[in-house]
């Protein structure tokens, strides 16, 4: 089935579709349970930037949740960078997508004791382009009254679609003003991740960050440690909490689509003397961009400003 | 859209499709984020039991976590009932079904700050005659490693399409056995819920469930509760644990689908005297099954005859 | 020591002095750690609302925190009232005083082993007349990231100067707009109190509130709790938490200074339809009226437009 | 205003005043919500000790609990100084200051939405010479049922004027012995602190004391660690319990006022061989007397002596 | 066996030994793993008070932990009759016994797969005359810093030979000194009971005690709410804490050697107004002497005259 | 008193007894109250293997517990050296024993105030042969849903006669198969140990055990950790959770009978790719060989063939 001009096409479960047409039915585990794993990732000059890592941590999340994709992880790579291929050609210049991957449980089978099959779905979307603003002004982050599901319930390290505790979680710290981004804190306390990005600070030159027991371990936030060591910069997983934010020099936070993103305040105290990106956040986004080959902050902005 | 015949069809946003042509977009919240409220009941004689009460509990669903179905209660109503009517004719003499509705936050906007508008779904199914036999032998259940989410991280009383929880909950109390049913402790170690049904135990003439606080508040527990306040039986919600259901005269489950079955063992203890159904037990769903006017262990035994 | 002319006096350890001039020494344990028991009323036409309650309620913080006041609870209650009498003619006419009392553990003797003498200060001041507003228009709440302290620690129950937890909990949920009112969580993710106001709901004709056990034994909390069962509305004392909230018809604040003020939304979610008061609460508000003789929003508001 | 000869003065708001009138409002947040910070030192030689670790961490404390102090850290440490300096007259020979910084929120402005000014107090006492025959027979410890205040609620790293959660596991721990000192478990059943001073254990040649995440992170504490590292005795934080400090070989105490004090039994179990000091405890204190030029122990035995 | 003149003779694996002849193996599960039940009752007059009552609880204990008895509740009655019957001659005039029963899980079988006999032992002995001083002077308690081990990791409420948690707590409590008992406290912070009794207060003319959820369901705890509900005293479980417990009017613990003994302070505070016994005290335990027919209190204080 | 010939004997307070004969008197708090602390260790070559290790471990484990054996540790290795020797001629040639110590608090005495004695017992029984076939196929474990108490009740890691927290744990583990062995999980949801063993994992290269502060600080334990240090594979203590095990490369526990097994499956999840051992297990159990002198799986092996 080929796409109109212009559309993307999504890979469902052997097939590549145009992505208006690809659904999933109204009985599938992963529609009507949550239950499904994914992974998401983006491209740096259209490739896949650490597909092997993401690749891996889907499938950890898919054996936790005693998912069997039916596939190898070789092929399911194969398959990822095969979909950007197949959208290459709607890429502008500088540009680069957001991709994912989706393997669910699958429809029940009607005969008992008779194994579903698992849905997969892998697809490729425009990088969320109007957060380019962060990388000037910071973000402001409030503290969610609602707290981070603990690993027991569901594993947080696994990349699962129950994304609900997330979501709530983010509606109470933002109470409707978009720009305001969300601080999720563990069952202690202590600070565990905001809605979908890991978050960091800095103090007295040691950059530290959440324990991975109660927060995905992002793959953003692996590269983020691995540039610290680079970089000679001391770096460390370890607990902290709401004194530790508010007394610190700098923060930030990793995500996929955006990499690393300065914060400007936390609760309204403004994180150490308010500079943005303070000097520690600024030389790892600078080292990420040179280790991509893409000034990653300014190929946001560029795109706002063609916008 | 008509549905080939023999086909059920399903109310999907305004219009009513073939149930094999019922999908949702793989951008769909509900699918994406498990973001999505449902109620699932069934009919009795052709009609839909408790109707009001679950478009009720529905609607709490989405006011708690802040999706708006768009429709009135009364018209949610209104569709499930034509949804019933339309696929009556697929009804053997004494058969029903099983009706569910979901309404999810539906495609996020491509344009930043517009609302994206719910996805609507109600469709109805076989109700699960193969579990007949249980009215005959009682449940064996075991008590699951993994605890129920406690209702602070997403509350049990919603039903929301996050089950991930339940699901491995389950998974680990069956360890492959399909014949066992699971039992979830809540956060303190007292006795929560199964992975989709109410527990009950019986203890000196007196009827005991779990506080609604850690539990989905079932329509089918509540209709227990009504029973037992009719038949002068004393029943309460009170915390309780392990020691009490080893210790326990009668142990009964409740859910939608078979409104009451009757509990064996739990972790290889025989319950009381091991009596199927105990008196309290079969008095319950002897007088729920007058009320409805159909024999309800009766109805399921009857279909695998039959089968 | 006479007052000057238009200033309040205040009862210090066995005095009657200027407010100006009372002051406690920076040694006084009161001070330095926060060290003291203190409770606060209101006067309706000038004469103090449960005194006797107020000073039992006092007694039973001393004698928790193991503080000695050396006078009786009588000797107190005169003294209260002497200090009411005293600045009585700075009472307009429809005029109504805010009065407290402190009990501080007092100076460290400096010869060891020596016992401390215990600091009494009685006073009273204007009562907060620009709250005047949320009668009509109910107040908007939020909830706090920050928990009440669980009372193994610190008893809610004993009003201790030790409020920084309460202090910082409403900054968090302020978050710099002091019309938002804060609401605590317990330990558990239930509903705890606000940062110095009891919390209610109303769920089908009923009145619920939190446990004693997580908040202030408030008076204003137990008055209502009184006018319910007057008015033969049910009234309870329960665990509940942000999902009852979400799906209450009404809900309420109880605080001496205003005895009730109507919530119109709790984190952006309208309570109810919206009505300000709801049918209860407007009950309960105009019996406490019709009972103490003095429209109590009226005098708030007749307060502001004569401002 | 002159102080009286022989009083002390304090430097209070701006002002150095006679210590008999240095006095706070009734009306100040300090003393009316113990909504305040402050930080304890003391001299050797006539000079404070660590001055600018105490100022800092004062100056964290105060960002935590959102009070301005409204003067620079520099201007702090000066005005600490100075206040030493005005009072030095007063010290014997051998003799040093207890000095301590206060900063509250202040008296509430009369006029809504205008800010509060804060209330600064700077003071210098004797130190506490009676605690001088602890050196020579250690202390006696008891564990309080009353545990340390988690740091969610209110952080025990900041150092604020609210002191009841401490001053009754204090008294609960010595139920009428003014000999027997506290010692509080936090939230877990880990060893937190006593009431005003940091707790350690010796096993097996290696120095370990609380995580600061549930204890104050004293600077006699961080002292002790860095003697540690320059006698290359391993030292380290870890969560550790009763059964790590009834099996120990030594325990100690560190607190500004004493430095350290060696524990003899803790809960009637003799530490160890029951030596005081333990060997690695009596290294430690000797070297932190050779680093201020006083011999730490010595100073409070000669003060006993002369009194 | 007959047993020498003089000596007791215990009922052992179906034979009647001399109490010093009375063992069990080394290997016996009762000893290496505490592996086993018990229960303990008093007679009054010679015949056993509730023995139905305690043998049902006995044999609930058993099936909590997964023993088998091996013979029936009405054969262990008898049996414990007996043993009574055969020591009666030992009993001065007005006299009485302590009697227990204990079931061991027994001695782990040599072959594989064999299931181990069970190991029963009835005793009698005398009761413990020397609290008699307590009817008089009431008890003094500490709060213990070991808390009662909770629910889900061993069941407060079946009696097992597992009672380090408790002898640890009293220990800690006592601290050296015999004549305190000790309180414990659950995980939450609230009363749970002594190590060895049930603990009550008494406010407002209401008579309160720990949910039977923490804590042993005592027979003799039983008994003082029967009591209670025949002479129209309001009586109720329910959580409280320390607050209510230094705030109530009287305390008393239940235990089966006592009854009730009156409490005079807890934590060094005066409990009410010190009166021995309360008023509510005294007329509980009045009943109870009349309901059995022997002046309880009496019957101890004549044997301390008389030894 | 001569043992028969080919019975064994034990050391029992003083005397070497033949192993039918020696029983503890049904008064002895080690059997009434499980009061009592022990150690078990093997030989390898008749000859018993860290016996000061564990030695110490007993007495920390009496210490702990306020127990005083009242004998020195050198004179506890001693006796142990000698039950060995004593039972020698009963050992095969390439057999060994399994050797454990008791000490309990004793009977109490009859007369208050005076000391009971403690009980001492040496004894040494066959290994667990049947435990073999685990070499070849490893284990299968399933999580119980009873975890392990927290060592603020009884503490892990003092090894004490309280057992039933893991009796109990072990039985719902199992649920009636024998083959299944037990995995508990601690408070917060991270693994802990067995019912009677360690359990670790390997991931990357990495072998990673639970923190001791959860669970027993075990010999077996301790040694592994050892031989790792010794063959450069990393090797640390930290928490670890379920989403761990299921994505672990390798498993195994340590036992002091077995040493070392092999872990086959968690929860019906295939352990890595299902090796027995794995490679790194394997080399681990070498190395052990190789310093003990016995092939350890083969000994095993050899005495189910010769069986």
């Amino acid at each position: 089935m080929a796409a109109p001009a212009g559309e993307r096409v999504v890979y469902l479960n052997g097939k590549f579709v145009p992505e208006s047409q690809a659904t999933v039915s109204i009985s599938d585990h992963g529609f009507t349970h949550g239950d499904a794993a994914f992974d998401t990732m983006r491209t740096f000059k259209g490739k896949v930037f650490k597909l092997k890592e993401h690749v891996e941590r889907l499938y950890r999340s898919c054996k936790y949740a005693g998912i069997d994709p039916g596939i190898s992880q070789g092929e399911m790579s194969r398959l990822t960078d095969e979909v950007v291929e197949r959208n290459k050609h709607l890429l502008g210049p500088s540009d680069d997508f957001w991709v994912t991957q989706r393997v669910t449980r699958g429809v029940p089978s009607a005969r008992p004791g008779e194994k579903e099959q698992p849905t997969i779905i892998i697809l490729c979307r425009p990088l969320p382009w109007e957060r380019a603003k962060f990388y000037q002004t910071g973000i402001s982050m409030r503290t969610s009254p609602i707290r981070r599901t603990p690993p027991q319930y569901l594993d947080p390290r696994a990349k699962l679609q129950n994304y609900l505790n997330q979501v709530m979680a983010e509606m109470l710290a933002k109470q409707g003003d978009p720009d305001v981004w969300s601080l999720l804190l563990d069952e202690n306390g202590n600070v565990a991740e905001g809605s979908g990005y890991n978050f960091f600070i800095v103090r007295d030159g040691r950059v530290i960050t959440s324990h991975e027991r109660y927060v995905l371990g992002g793959i953003s936030r692996q590269t983020t440690m691995e540039i610290c060591q680079e970089l000679n910069i001391p770096a460390a997983e370890m607990d902290f909490n709401l004194y530790d934010v508010y007394t610190a020099d700098e923060a930030f936070i990793t995500a996929t689509s955006v990499c690393l993103l300065p914060v400007r305040s936390v609760d309204t105290r403004t994180i150490g003397d308010g500079a943005i990106p303070g000097s520690i956040t600024g030389r790892i986004l600078g080292t990420w961009s040179g280790m991509v080959g893409v000034d990653i902050a300014g190929q946001y902005l560029a795109h706002i400003k063609s916008a």
